[in-house]
């Protein structure tokens, strides 16, 4: 037997058995590509729904190593058995899977299903049922007291991040969290690949449609990632002793751009200066958060990072610029939406939950040019 | 003899001389492009100062319509003696050849040199020797009393506006105008293709830099194109009838990210909503501002433009949000850079100065996919 | 009453009434967007079958000079009463409108369905029912004893050319009509734009599969095309006298590439060189066949072209080499597929047609960079 | 002291100490980023002419982990005394540090001063000085009575080879090899991207230039990779018994198109039928040949590939097609121009050369979309 549970993780000779739904698609495809590399997993089962019984080959002829796969339906049943299951599906169907994998070391989502805490967020912006948040999988983000890291520690149910709502809130949680920035005045303007909307059949997402032109959609305040950003923002602000609801006002103008490279996200979040900091202060409260983190690195003053600089990388790369005659810290972070956005957040997570070293799989270098 | 003077424009079988300078790079092969298709000049001359003694289709391989042209030097003897001057260079030369050209009935800059009325501005963002303000090339653009429109009638001096400066600033002037924002904390993130940066041999630029990319660059309030936004932004404000300074605080976070495609300029400019306004008086702003305007349209509510479709037109395509959550006006405004934002602007204005129909030359029409 | 019949084209003042089938794809919308420019036709009806009812500027949103036009169900009884009738669909499906246009002075149909003369060919190629051969609209294509622009002059049904088949009937004619090339071992790879494939649902078409690689399609033999440019160069070999079949074996190895540019075709094709034949022999022959015509030049030995030479023009540009060590002539042409390879061609041909000026709506000047 | 010579290359615990030269290019950016994930060097020493004295992290932005080197001069003393030295200057360059390498375990030029066998050849596509050919770095070529992978074994000096070059040798070997494909008619045009030519300042490979345009070079006959192809074919055809010069007469039409992406290759490489061969022998040619490579696949049949399925990976795909009305074969091939092409084919030559697991640091899934 091929497999382990969580407590004997760390025993080397374990191999855990996975299964990932939504094999077939853009994010069920940088899974199966990051965990072709992992040294600690089986990939035994990949699941999609319309193109059951197909080689998974025909879908994925990038990941020449599991060539020997055929998917398989997104069924509970087939599912079940596996140590580790990944779900890549579209956000309103992950829960239906949840209650059938209950013996499953670790389930990790990558849709959205299990990410929001408030259900009027939810109803507002998705829909539908509401599903239970689980350890949200952005390990460097600053919580109140310490990182999400903590948390996602032998956690059995993980919820991968919204490629765009990672970004933004690993951009500026530092400044909220140390109080050097009003979180209630946020604009963000992302680029964004066309990757993150999935492999879905729509006239906007034709390669015709896309070359050549910058394609602005959700605008004014629809996006599904605004509550997600909210929601991480406040998590940073430590609650006071008093007890007293610290949270503070957040309001995020958010919108992103379709451009035309196929991965990556680069987001241009900014934020006014709180009253009365120092530019020393203020680059202070991003060195602090993440000094000695290898997958978000802030970069030295005057330097900014692209998109090309992180494809292929689990690694978010911030600039941060004070503008005083705007009043305004910009923070520009550049990310691989496929992999810090959504695989690599899972695995690392996944990583972190087993107990296995954090970077086990994943690497901070980008493909580049 | 084929020229004619300003006096004489109306009369239809005149036929105004026209020098290009800078004809080999990108802003003036796009100027050669549409005066190539106009009915009322003839490119009589083409400089060039590193590529003189070439053909000019060497270096404009498209412009099939001008092969038998020859690029000459730049030089104000070469640039004197035609009805109208175009010149495309960079910003600091174009200074030194406005005295030999006082015979010209008209000059059009597209360089930076004549936007700026204020000489601190022009140290501070440019440096060097301080030139005189021309009549801006932005003809829609309300002015307190009426259009930019008006100064261009008749004038000889004209300066081309600065791409993105011009796209920010015809987003949001409406609305500040009108008093439904508060320019005090303006917030503009672009999505610019890298022949805005012009034929420029620089590591950035390059093919394998840009592809698959998107790249920050003036991050931090540095980039040239702010004062002349807010110049554009002061002079929407009518003053009060007391004659006491009602300029606004005008404050402006402004990020540009080149993205991988040839051409094109798409702005999400976003002001606070100012208090008590009404959705509908922000739409109006808007709409009355460029009602029965040709080359800026305002789309339907709940559409955005893409750069797409306006590349080869002279149209500037805007669409807006109002996002109460955010309590942000957001403006989404898609330009070719090369053609309203900087040659079609000056032919549109070119024909404003002498009388000709503002359109002549020019289309709404884009090329797409 | 603003039409006008075939007899009176030439007086000024008539205006042609004009239909548009498919007007809500690219082919489409091409000929929308030349025809918007064009001084003698009058855009009375745009028609599309699943889009009917909804204003055509939602589908084409870059043709703001049209925003006024709504599109109609695509049926005989609308396109009827028209004077000019374009038929932008899939192949198949334009047989079906022939009968009911019967009064119109001239349909131009840019599917396949009325291009090739052999309904073997057909047969083996489209499948589905056969329709006669109509006036093929390459005005430029050497044809035994003259160009095909004669074939067009009064036409009253054209059939608009297949884009890659005209990009490499025009690079290859004269050496065949020559006697220079041999081509019965015709070799031609294609890079080319995904708009060439339409406005299709296809996940091969979509913008995350196209961006950042190269793609091939229908390799082996198998393109649709490889019939047509085999009748183009049998037709361009005159008779002998005899009367006997002179008709060389024509023999086509043809790969097209998918490649991340909206538009345009850049065909390499190559031929091996006849025995005994000069350079100079070589190289005449398409000097002499192309020496006047505007719209398919031949550029200076040494150079070659680039798609982006022609984007939005009518040009058709071509290189040519002599590969002696490979004994091979090697020719390079760049079209732009929706213009020169459809929609221009079609409008070039419907001004021959009814004796307008050739040249009239179209450029022979590219969009670039 | 953590270095270690080549006939201790099998004890685990040694690692080899490794300089690279080029390091702020495109070709030494790609070897350092396989090498920083290879567990059995150590890179020490990173070399650049122009950018000595820089950090390595500014010209190699993606390479966060090895952010703490500085670039060196490129002279032989700091080159010298490394176990392992990569070589990625520009052609003539390198043969002026071999002399003092002689010390060095092994030493992979990836330029092409070590690549030809023939004196005359240099002369006629390179000139300059001709340097001694070395083991050519391209393990799963047949050559006759074998691969070109035995002569990499404990070889000390190794010539990576040109990208283009030997994705078309790889191409067609087979087929020459068993004799059933004719080489002395031989086309191939290639859709390549620009990071092939380098980092260089050149007008053409700037992104205005490149961006939604296929744009040829060396057309005709002159590219540099011809030879290097000739080479490889010859190479792969058995000499008889009798010891006659059994060399097949090969000749190659070879047209190279840049396109916009930034790496990959796509060849599409075609030649002759032989007289009376089946497609069954035809396609065993191929399969035997690549029975058992990991890093070269042929596809089943009716599939051919994409640059996507590559990039990043050290696979070369190819698809094969059988024309029997052009009486040709098809090959397509798709390659990372920088892995396969050029870095991952260093890496894996040197793994070979020091007894190491031939695909250590190395992977065979590319990272798309």
């Amino acid at each position: 037997m091929n497999s382990a549970t969580t407590q004997d993780s760390k025993v080397e000779s374990m191999t855990y058995s996975v299964a990932v739904s939504g094999a077939s698609g853009y994010a069920g495809g940088e899974i199966l590509r990051i965990l072709a590399a992992h040294p600690d997993v089986e990939i035994r089962t990949v699941t999609a729904h319309s193109n059951a019984g197909q080689p998974l080959i025909l879908h994925q002829p990038h990941l020449r190593s599991l060539a020997h796969l055929t998917l398989q339906d997104t069924t509970p049943e087939i599912l079940a058995g596996h140590d580790i299951v990944f779900l890549a599906l579209p956000h309103g169907q992950s829960g239906q899977y949840t209650d059938a994998l209950g013996d499953a070391a670790l389930v990790i989502d990558a849709g959205a299903d299990h990410r929001l805490e408030s259900a009027d967020a939810w109803a507002q912006f998705y829909g539908g049922d509401f599903h239970e948040p689980w350890a949200y999988g952005v390990p460097e983000l600053p919580v109140a007291g310490g990182k999400q890291r903590d948390q996602l520690v032998g956690a059995t149910r993980i919820a991968a991040p919204g490629c765009n709502a990672s970004t933004v809130s690993l951009s500026l949680a530092p400044g909220v969290a140390a109080g050097v920035v009003d979180p209630s005045d946020i604009v963000t303007v992302l680029a964004v690949g066309p990757s993150g909307a999935g492999k879905s059949l729509k006239t906007n997402l034709l390669a015709s449609e896309i070359l050549g032109s910058a394609n602005p959609y959700a605008v004014g305040g629809t996006h599904r990632h605004i509550p997600e950003i909210a929601q991480a923002l406040a998590a940073a602000v430590a609650p006071t002793e008093s007890g007293a609801d610290t949270t503070p006002a957040i309001a995020i103008s958010f919108t992103p751009v379709l451009v035309p490279m196929a991965r990556g996200i680069l987001a241009t979040s900014t934020a006014p200066i709180a009253p009365g900091v120092s530019d020393a202060e203020i680059r202070a409260a991003w060195e602090s958060a993440y000094a000695g983190e290898s997958f978000v690195q802030l970069l030295p003053e005057g330097q900014f990072p692209r998109t090309a600089d992180v494809i292929g990388a689990n690694t978010a790369l911030l600039g941060l610029a004070i503008d005083r005659a705007a009043n305004r810290v910009v923070v520009v972070a550049a990310v691989d939406n496929l992999v810090k956005g959504t695989a690599g957040a899972a695995v690392q997570s996944m990583n972190i939950a087993l107990g296995l070293p954090e970077g086990t799989g994943l690497t901070v270098n980008g493909v580049a040019p």
